[in-house]
């Protein structure tokens, strides 16, 4: 429609990088690897989070601030998680900057050096186990239920907007509970809530499943993670959920007295979801027009475009649009009534297109007199003329159908983009021709699974949470193996 | 009650400190001069923040967001902005750690080090300007209407929790406007804003004002504030809106062409209010028993606290508290019901009356039996018993009433110390006695201010928006005064 994307089949990483630039979702700042997030991207983001955060004060979870600071010695306490964060992480080694001697500006104060370097957080296990270590002494202070919308920062050197930036914005919740069994059924309770989230509010299909051992958080004893799957045929990691065992307990010596007073160690676990969500989002369901979102996370869920030729009929269009305005807004639909006469409705068209608004309306002197309004729906691009006096109902309808659709056909891609297969040749040329998720049989050895990613770049993405038992041998090795495991190439 | 606050009228400061931790609002972290913002004190700055986004988005803002780290060299290309914050700011010189080669832990790998060091944002005009930059390149772009939800770093060497801390979470507002005149209005509407939250929100009256150009943010033309009167006297510096001129365009080179093309500098605004608030609000109203919070931020607006010594008489008190508690939600008046048999009435009434719940309600047996419950206020202390029948009107009616009285007994406190001064004898008798807001002629001059500041510690907060004319003579230095400024020791 004039907006210039390329077109997906032709090149889809350039397409992906076009539309969020195109669609003012965000772009690149000046600062390396870190992006500047666009309003219409941030307005997605907003829905995102107030969705998010109500499902989890919904069961239980509180928000509380955590420094952005962790110092060094913290991050170097457990060793796992030190050994994941060490090498890519923003250090803060000063305080001051002060006047060149020379006048060619400001240099950094070599008398403001810290006696330890600051790290930025690359997640906050380390600074918030050291403080629940003050906040929990009984069974009485458990468990503690607690979340942060946060930003966080991860030296990556290859960065790509939303899907792997330097500085990102996340929630991440961290949880203490007495016991083993309480800290499973947390991991678990929040890998479902990211599952409903994906599922419910993005229209996002997801495999719950546990990460290998190679996969997984450093630090925990369990990942689980929700995987989708793009229209590229790679696989996107949409959110984790990690069992931590007793390890930060251990690091930061939190304990608690039981009933009997007995001391023992804290069990723990941490969730988090982040802007990648964005990539996941714009990737599962836009094409080559621009971006689809599923109306109930698109900023303006209905457009309504007039269509006239002097300032009389935009008076005669409005009169009716305003009353059709106020039922949608009475109803919490958000619309949108594009009045400019700087731009023609052609371009909007295309404009509104470009930016995803589930529902597009058009009206001009014609409809006026019959009582007509023309109603365009994003996802499927079918149109239909209605009576204005029926169109609230139709686009109520119609919001909760395009839904329901745009999840259906992400199902039905997926479904026809999972493959089982039983040799390795299969898997190679699956992998090749089509992509997609490969469910396929594993040793269970981490020497397979490197084995496999050298060879092919996939990776497993998760043993799925209720595989069925099923005995075969391992594609690679020729082992034994009781389940097949999901393998894709992935973001 | 039992809580061991220090008095106010003993040691204000010492009060002040003990509630935030009691409280269970803040505390110190680990991390030098930042604070953890514990999940109490953070559903008070969540209600904080809902209403002000509400405000800013009223007035045409969206929200967008920006990235953490600020290059040297942005910093430097505003004279006065690098002056202001080059000498308190963290200073990220590295991307990454390694194992050091003793086996002692992580030490900062030398070989990664910047080519350019970042520095956490002090404050985002710097980023922004050099965003908007590429933004900006006709009339039609313009008004640009931001706003951003951030955490920001200033490296203070004495903090306070709420009040100054190094890192401390704000909104920063930033728009672009093609006439000097648009970004006044825009200026003064966000001074209203705040200035309306303020009041109708936090129950804290404010004076509205401009500051003096020593007292001016780094890089404004004229900087609008909003001074609150703390309990003590002192003074509190609540939000601050900045006209900019065009100072940040020219540094930024950020032009646009106007309807005739020619091409002109934008003109800039910027304002500002972060959880200092939340000190703020705790100063303004709390009591020697704890806080005293508004109705309408309080998380939680009214307790109930069942009177009974076994599960029979709690199920019944619970199926009428039940009736009670579903017809409070649904006038969206936040309520819990404490069950709890772990603690008794007392202890709670104590605990409930620290955390500054607005309305306590009491139900035991007898009450049941006669069809009352009691019901008290925390503002005033008054307690009542009235009819289980009317109690929830009984609520609605109070909580507008506690809303309102907080807010005029701090507007009668204000006014009580207030005082008109037109010697300097006076001037500092009345600081050193009661200290509270001083009206007195002043000169005009920044040598005058700067004697009075040293030899009294007393500042001036602003010289009040709208103050009337009245010729007078400065109380420092005798020269002539055509209208009198707001004095006072301020935090």
């Amino acid at each position: 429609m004039g907006k210039g994307l390329p077109k997906r089949s032709e090149d889809y990483s350039q397409w992906y990088n076009e539309l969020v630039k195109k669609a003012d979702l965000a772009e690149h700042s000046a600062v390396r690897g870190c992006m500047v997030i666009k309003p219409y991207g941030f307005s997605i983001w907003e829905k995102m989070q107030a969705a998010l955060d109500k499902m989890f004060k919904d069961t239980g979870h509180t928000n509380a601030y955590f420094p952005l600071f962790v110092p060094k010695s913290y991050l170097s306490k457990e060793a796992d998680h030190v050994e994941g964060f060490a090498k890519e992480c923003a250090v803060v080694t000063h305080y001051r900057l002060k006047n060149a001697e020379d006048g060619s500006g400001v240099v950094v104060d070599p008398e403001a050096k810290l006696e330890e370097e600051l790290i930025v957080r690359p997640t906050s296990e380390t600074v918030i186990w050291n403080t629940y270590k003050n906040w929990i002494q009984s069974y009485r202070d458990l468990p503690l239920l607690i979340n942060q919308w946060a930003n966080v920062v991860r030296w990556e050197m290859r960065t790509r907007l939303f899907l792997r930036t330097a500085e990102f914005l996340w929630q991440e919740g961290h949880t203490a509970h007495a016991t083993k069994q309480e800290a499973i059924d947390e991991t678990l309770q929040m890998l479902n809530v990211y599952a409903e989230f994906a599922e419910k509010h993005m229209a996002m299909p997801v495999h719950k499943g546990v990460k290998t051992e190679s996969e997984r958080f450093p630090g925990a004893l369990d990942t689980y993670c929700i995987e989708a799957l793009m229209q590229d045929g790679k696989a996107l990691q949409a959110g984790t959920s990690h069992f931590l065992g007793q390890n930060f307990a251990k690091a930061f010596d939190v304990k608690f007295a039981d009933k009997e007073g007995k001391l023992d160690l804290v069990w723990g676990t941490s969730w988090g979801v982040s802007t990648r969500l964005m990539g996941a989002l714009i990737m599962a369901h836009s094409d080559d027009d621009g971006l689809v979102l599923p109306p109930k996370l698109a900023p303006i869920q209905v457009v309504i475009v007039p269509i006239f030729r002097n300032e009389e009929q935009l008076k005669a269009i409005s009169e009716v649009v305003d009353r059709i305005q106020d039922e949608l807004k009475a109803l919490d639909i958000s619309v949108k009534f594009d009045t400019r006469d700087t731009n023609s409705p052609g371009w909007k068209f295309a404009e509104y297109e470009l930016k995803g608004v589930p529902i597009r309306m058009a009206i001009g002197p014609r409809d006026l007199e019959k009582g007509t309004i023309e109603v365009a729906r994003r996802d499927t691009k079918e149109k239909e003329v209605v009576a204005v006096d029926g169109v609230v109902k139709k686009v109520q309808d119609l919001l909760e159908d395009i839904q329901k659709n745009i999840y259906n056909k992400a199902m039905i891609f997926r479904e026809n983009n999972t493959t089982s297969v039983d040799t390795y040749e299969e898997f190679k040329s699956v992998l090749d021709s089509k992509g997609g998720f490969i469910l396929a049989h594993w040793d269970g050895t981490p020497e397979t699974e490197e084995k496999i990613k050298e060879e092919t770049k996939a990776t497993i993405r998760c043993i799925p949470v209720g595989a069925v038992e099923e005995s075969g041998k391992c594609i690679y090795s020729g082992k034994p193996s009781e389940r097949r495991v999901l393998f894709a190439r992935a973001y």
